[in-house]
């Protein structure tokens, strides 16, 4: 099926947003009028530049509060109708979109909306054109598909037929009936958008909230199905206003554009994607740290309990192991894209796969790297040994490797470190790697979600919570058995000059199998832990009235405990290390579902705090 | 009154918040729990330092869930409850605030809440220490302020009264009736915030977009009336939640904040502030440019029909004029402030007033002024001789002169300029200053408008839009003669990475009686004027079907068109000049009170396609 996207989806001029649609593969396009009124280029030039570019004129749009108009107004809504089907010839646009009327003066009569509809479609056909109606939700009389069908219905032209908005649908009713049972030739074209549930008007939500297929929760797999058994055989058309894509680069957009589109028509069964593993596991974590910084990650590592176990062979980074837990340390590459990774990072993240070559053929057939590839940061790939890399939207390196251990593994190109202890040496405290948290870039971070989600993790609910710089929001992607976790998140406005917070933070979270012994080895080695105010400690006395003794262990170790009503959290940080790394070793006690996400503030203002204090001391 | 704020309106750890509401001149806050909770100071700490900035503890808040519980959960509410009175003694806090349960246990019976109150604060009683009870609007059973004095009548204890808070009042009902019937000494605590009406869910609404006084459209003023009617003497306490402000710099929002409050006890009576006759027009224009731009803009300004009148006598400062229309045009100062003003910039705005020195009072009991004045960019002041000035949140210096011709203006520091003609020898083709635009800081749009206010200028509503590079919001300060009009824009997320848009656009409007001769003469005279696409005026041709006659005209001299019930506007704009700055010529017919904003986007196309016409030319 073809994929096209209207205009409005993309910031920019019509030139931008026609360049940035045909760069991302779309079949075709909306116009959206208000991108063609303040175009230089005439109809013509327009409809030369798309066929340059590949790009089909899909629909014109939105032709508004033409129906149902007292009798005296219907000849100046068909001359503007006219002047309007001049510009759609000139541009070789067949199909009109016209939206229900919102103005003051429209009629609710059923009957005269269509005999005035039908006025229109025989206008239309004479030209060779075609007058989708669609009902916007929140239309002055017509406000549901089923009552624009109604009204196509009883005008009975052939060049009258429906345009299907699956976001009018789906913020009004979240399982429509009857779609299916239209006739296929009355579908003259279907509008695609996704959006969370929102508690507001339905006008404003559309306005500012719509996201491309798959970023929120709406049921789009399950619409299409419906559209499909119909017969619809038309383009499949994003349209989605937002605010944040409304300012973003449109190149960017498009691509994540065609990435949800393509993951929708794989859930609807239409599009033919090899099927893979999940991810089964962290294979390892990948930091790239500045030359002023190493010491410390190193420090605080081998304070935690892990053991330099190798050296690549033929590259400056080593492997760290504990447990299943298995870092690699490499420093900033001077290399591609160096200059775009200002500081410490993490730079890949490997995950195990059985059959990893799927996996990244899947990935790939999603769009799950972006399809202009701007590199990642550090020695990604190539410490790592020949495995194919996604790079995504915040440029992390993902690879996917077979599981450790197994024939042909990425360790072999590690050889055992001098002076290192044999790798089992760990004393154990420390058994794996919980989860990685990663800050995404403002304009990207609905799209990163798709990425993971490509490779086959799923997304929970997006949360949102207060924290001492400004709201964040958050979003998880994991398989199935919780053995690979990443949390992407952002803040809710993007963030300004004061932001004295750490700058974009990333973290690894390891998980321990008793968090007081981890964290008192910790100390006893000199790790950095990060101090937790007593204030801490009496509100979660108030509020949870713990054993005094647990209470007292808690506060000594700075170990951060909260419940829900599946199980426990323990969990403690280190402080720094370097620009905006740390890490967190956890221990969950039952089926403890959060992230801790409660003791977020405590953490970010501790770690403000030490920064200050280290401020101080260099002062 | 005392006035004081609330932590959670201000971002930052505690200790920034703390000192942002001293430095702005509160005599108070309320502490929010979980500012207190992130804080490595403990409460006796917390307490110290308050005292020494001058800080009463007013409030401590919230104590969520704790009333209408099945009795098998009071005990754990009411140990919960001891230890936070343990905080408070330790932070010399008086009064908690309890808001209405919002939990799913809590149970539908005034009785029951009533008496879990009592014994709530009768425990308090014994502390020394008092709770205020809240209705929040979205509580689960008790969601008005009516129900829950209802509560607090019935529970009949001297430790135990109402907190009121604007925004649950008013979001629910726009004139609540009866406050004035309360007794005096069951009001403990008032809680002050504004808001626009947004048509969305109350609970999303309050902890995201809640303002400052003044900021939106609830009737505060009447509020406060019938509170203070009712005997509350206690506090002036602001809490607001808001997304922008959580992640702006404290100081600025505080300061803002008590600028809201100030106003807000202005208008309620309860502050003597001078009264000051309203800006009766523009004294004149500056702009400060950089040396590349000058020639251009000197240029521009002659050929729409500016004679260079005047020179100040000490500085290289020029008068242009024309009919009443005056501009300054000096040079990008190099000294003060300079470096933080890149690039041409309309550096001031003089407004004309009978009483310039009460103005001025009037402003600055009203905090017009940052407290902290940066410095505005260019000749300011200086140039204008001895006027104090304002300067505005963007740094755009505010002048109050006496008007033009009378004795001791302002023009006295100029001398007629050599080789220019006289002072009238302008052909009248332009005749004054209609607006100004001024894109606002993105943290400071709000707090903006109320500077404009303080001057005595009336706000309209905030106006939104779809642009090329994103969503534009603006709202436009006049006095009742719409001889003085400034018009603030902003964008409604803050611009990233990708803005190919003019940057921080200004612009000045001038009037003409005549568009189409001002637009002839100013090309005849070789003003870069912008040229506006052919489709505009199809689009123009088919919603409004213009005389053809008409229609050629406005395409011939790129004149942009709107019409509202009022009336017509005409409207003609040049290119950029320099770097953010261009002109815009109206001729407004009856009574049009829009600003062509519906044009705006086109007129951001073109600009956009002159630059980079011009690139290409350079590159």
């Amino acid at each position: 099926m073809r994929r096209s996207i209207a205009t409005v989806c993309l910031s920019g001029t019509l030139a931008d947003k026609l360049d940035a649609a045909a760069a991302a593969g779309f079949d075709g396009v909306e116009i959206f009028e208000n991108d063609l009124i303040a175009s230089a280029w005439s109809p013509a030039e327009i409809r030369a530049r798309c066929a340059d570019l590949g790009l089909a004129i899909d629909l014109y749009q939105p032709f508004r509060d033409f129906e149902g108009v007292p009798q005296d107004l219907l000849a100046a809504n068909l001359r503007r109708a006219e002047r309007k089907f001049d510009v759609m010839q000139e541009l070789g646009a067949r199909t009109l979109l016209v939206c229900s009327s919102v103005a003051a003066q429209a009629v609710d009569d059923d009957a005269l909306a269509a005999e005035q509809l039908r006025v229109l479609a025989e206008r239309a056909e004479r030209r060779g054109l075609r007058i989708a109606y669609e009902a916007l939700a929140w239309g002055r009389h017509v406000s549901t598909w089923g009552h624009s069908w109604e009204i196509v219905r009883r005008a009975d032209h052939p060049a009258l037929g429906l345009c299907l908005d699956s976001f009018h649908i789906l913020s009004r009713e979240s399982r429509p009936s009857g779609i299916d049972l239209v006739p296929a030739e009355k579908l003259f074209f279907l509008q695609l958008a996704d959006a969370h549930r929102l508690d507001m008007g339905v006008l404003s939500w559309s306005r500012h909230h719509r996201l491309f297929p798959g970023q929120g929760s709406f049921d789009l797999p399950g619409l299409l199905g419906q559209i499909l058994a119909a017969g619809y055989r038309g383009p499949l058309s994003l349209e989605v206003f937002n605010d944040v894509f409304r300012q973003a680069d449109p190149r960017q957009t498009a691509v994540a554009a065609m990435r949800s589109l393509l993951a929708l028509q794989e859930s609807a069964g239409q599009l033919d994607v090899p099927s893979a593993p999940v991810p089964s596991g962290f294979g390892y974590v990948e930091l790239s740290v500045t030359e002023a910084s190493r010491a410390t990650v190193a420090g605080t590592l081998a304070a935690l309990g892990f053991v330099r176990s190798g050296e690549h062979r033929s590259r400056p980074v080593e492997l760290w192991q504990q447990g299943e837990a298995r870092v690699l340390l490499a420093g900033r590459s001077q290399g591609r894209g160096a200059e775009r990774c200002d500081g410490d990072t993490i730079s890949a993240l490997a995950f195990e796969s059985a059959d990893p070559q799927r996996s990244l053929r899947r990935a790939a057939a999603l769009l799950a790297a972006p399809a202009v590839s701007e590199g990642g940061c550090g020695e990604t790939g190539e410490a790592a040994g020949k495995a194919a890399a996604l790079t995504a939207p915040d440029r992390t390196a993902i690879l996917i490797h077979r599981p450790f251990g197994e024939p042909g593994c990425w360790s072999r190109a590690f050889k055992q470190a001098e002076g290192a202890g044999p790798t089992a040496a760990s004393d154990g405290r420390l058994t794996g790697i919980d989860q990685v948290t990663l800050t995404q870039p403002f304009d990207r971070f609905e799209e990163a979600a798709l990425v993971y989600r490509a490779l086959g993790l799923s997304l929970s609910e997006e949360a949102e919570y207060p924290a001492p710089f400004g709201l964040i929001r958050s979003r998880t992607a994991t398989d199935p058995a919780q053995r690979v976790r990443v949390t992407l998140i952002g803040t809710l406005e993007r963030r300004g000059e004061w932001s004295p917070g750490v700058p974009e933070p990333q973290h690894v979270t390891f998980t321990a199998s008793d968090v007081f012994a981890a964290a008192r080895a910790a100390r006893d080695h000199g790790a950095p832990l990060l101090p937790i105010p007593h204030n801490y400690y009496a509100d979660l006395d108030a509020r949870l009235g713990l054993e005094p003794e647990l209470l007292d262990r808690l506060q000594e170790f700075d170990v951060l405990y909260d419940r829900d009503e599946g199980g426990e959290v323990y969990h403690f940080f280190t402080g720094l290390l370097g620009s905006r790394i740390f890490f967190e070793v956890v221990q969950r006690v039952g089926a403890y579902r959060g992230a801790g996400v409660a003791d977020t503030p405590v953490r970010m203002a501790a770690h403000r705090r030490l920064r200050q204090q280290h401020s101080l001391l260099r002062g």
